[in-house]
């Protein structure tokens, strides 16, 4: 089978002057790959008509597929849009039906449309529209021969929905792609190292159709396993015998083999038994909960949390007694259980959890560093605790602190 | 004065496959901006001879500086020095001030260096030796006419280490650069086009010196003014009188000129009036104390804050009278008036604020659909209240309230 290769453009000069990370190639890519399209050069480019033009003839040359983002807004310094037309010498006209949209969304909001929203449904003849779900510059598609050129919008989750709803879908129909299975393994609380000590006998032992990538993080380790061939049955099976190898070998840190989060996998589990959880956050200020909520159906297994900052409003809010803390202080074992079993009880929870911690980059102390975090769970039965000293920045011991208190949930649920 | 181009040329396949996030371009467009070098492009190609020959050619055409990461390691699929040797038309030899240093590194770590590390002190006669700090593998500059080649490491460390110690001083010496003032003007609040259109006059009328860049987001959008020329005085004359005139014209929604977040510029607004701040949030989860605390210091005016996600909590641990939910719901701007003014209390703050919305993806109904919000403001005097209703999905709708919310603190406090 032939490759199929793409060139991705991204078009700003907020990129070239590194006022923003462009995400949107890294996502992309991976989304390409998962389908069997080899990204071959990705090229960033300045907001003028010279440098989109040239762009489009190399990438022309060079791939199948052209991506190009960015460049679509409604200012005049966004030239997208008129170098399309150009390049594919095509008109443009007025696209009533996103104007309807148009009209209807601001509509919703109270607002009118202005001249600059009104240019936005206009769009070259010779392209299909890409529906753009969040915002208001439609996607374009192009095709020219048998090469293809899509242009969307820069902001991430636009483009991102475009992608998903619209462009690999029908990449997919147009071009003949191999049969690729991926198969995530998702991993949390154990370090890339010792994972792949534990692996490396498996992984030596692989069937040759199967590839493995690790794709180490800073709260968990991903293991992708991704098998490529031409028998979807057959390539399914061998994934699926592997799956089950792992679970033996690693199952205690595996949170998920589909697509979820950490936080889904512990609602999903919490769910199945019927439990319901509460967080007394100190140094994680809102993090875990926000991690628990940002899922939908969260309310069927969460009850609420407490993020008491300070040491009277532990004591006042919730509970936790003054002697305690002025005995062992707030980030202490002794602190952390009563925060995790009062919130248990303030919040009519069958399981609390807290944290109290150093988060950074100041507040260290000799004995407490930054980094330093215990971690409770009480269920109204036992009530366990952990210490960490995570060498990491504010940012990462926020982070690792509220995926270990999952990881101790998961853990906790799972043994029962 | 004339301009500098620079062009990036990032070599990987673990980038194009979107395995790796090319951090590194992101960071060089940054450091070269400040010192005047304008990025022209950016290209990331595999790692083949061919690839990087071509790159190498194109980019020479298009930019005096020419910055190239990755491929410098060990292994056989590392080319980017065969490449140059190449390029340049350059015999090797061992460089063995070089081989000393990785000897005496090695050793320090009790290990004795092989065949593939040994040939890292192999270089192209034709280069200058760029040192590595942190790594095994020198950087190489090339001067080839007027133009300059410089080869790094891929590995971000390494890179950066060698840019500041050698790379941008070497430049500034060698060549002629101009004056550039950035000066960042962030808003939030107002969508991108109205803003275009409050500024239209405005922006038509801006000194021939000054650049207008539109960087826009989904709760913010970014005014990027840069100041070009010879005199430094002058340009930053042009510049503050420009940002005078934003003021008047949009203050309300201007949040910093400096390089901090919007949580952070509300932060900085609560300490500078000596006022603390605490929380009730609902449909947020979480997600407005994170954007606070996430911030370091933010325990000078961050209280604290609850999340009661279910009515019996909204009363019980947060004393919102029951009848106020049954009357009107959770989703209300009564429930909201009660939840600020009784958080602000519970948690001996200045300032209480609440959010209760809908963020989806269920739970909408015909009188209160999705992205149905309602936020609150008590500082003791008076309670405000705000009614949104946001288009987007259950996390967009998550960070718009939040940072909703913020807003209304912010454009609180500067009133006062």
């Amino acid at each position: 089978m032939k490759n199929i290769f793409a060139e991705l453009i991204s078009i700003g000069d907020e990129i070239l002057y590194g006022q923003t990370l462009d995400t949107n190639s890294h996502w992309i890519s991976a989304e390409l790959d998962k389908i069997g399209v080899k990204v071959k050069r990705k090229v960033t480019i300045a907001d003028t008509e010279e440098a989109i033009l040239e762009a489009f003839e190399e990438a022309e040359k060079n791939a199948d597929i052209i991506l190009i983002t960015g460049g679509l807004g409604p200012t005049k310094d966004d030239l997208t849009k008129p170098c399309l037309a150009k390049y594919f010498d095509s008109e443009m006209y007025l696209n009533e039906e996103i104007l309807q949209t148009l009209k209807e969304r601001f509509a919703k909001r109270g607002r009118t449309l202005n001249k600059l929203n009104k240019g936005q449904a206009e769009l070259p003849k010779k392209c299909e529209v890409v529906f753009n779900q969040y915002g208001t510059a439609p996607g374009m598609w192009f095709n020219k021969g048998r090469k293809v050129f899509v242009s969307m919008p820069g902001v991430p989750k636009e483009m991102k929905y475009m992608m998903q709803d619209t462009v690999l879908p029908k990449l997919k129909e147009q071009f003949q792609m191999p049969v690729i299975i991926h198969q995530m393994v998702k991993t949390s609380g154990v370090p890339e190292s010792e994972l792949a000590e534990k692996l490396e006998d498996w992984e030596n032992n692989l069937p040759k159709e199967i590839k493995l990538a690790y794709l180490p993080g800073l709260k968990q380790v991903k293991l992708r396993l991704t098998a490529i061939g031409a028998d979807e049955n057959r390539l399914k099976k061998l994934i699926s015998a592997e799956v089950e190898k792992l679970d033996e070998l690693i199952g205690k840190y595996v949170f998920a083999t589909e697509d979820i989060n950490h936080a889904e996998a512990v609602g999903e589990l919490l769910k199945s038994k019927g439990l319901t959880i509460a967080c007394a956050e100190s140094c994680t200020g809102g993090y875990l909960s926000k991690l628990i909520t940002e899922n939908a159906g969260s309310s069927a297994y969460y009850q609420g949390t407490v993020i008491p900052y300070h040491n009277e409003l532990k004591i006042k809010v919730l509970g936790v007694q003054q002697e305690t803390i002025e005995k062992f202080g707030a980030v202490s074992e002794q602190t952390v259980i009563e925060m995790a079993e009062n919130v248990r009880q303030l919040m009519h929870a069958d399981i609390g959890v807290a944290t109290s911690g150093i988060a950074g980059p100041s507040g260290g102390t000799e004995e407490k560093p930054v980094g330093t975090v215990w971690v409770a769970l009480a269920d109204g039965e036992n009530t366990q605790t952990k210490l960490f000293n995570f060498p990491f920045d504010r940012e990462g011991n926020i982070d690792i602190t509220a995926n270990s208190v999952l990881n101790l949930v998961r853990q906790t649920l799972s043994a029962k």
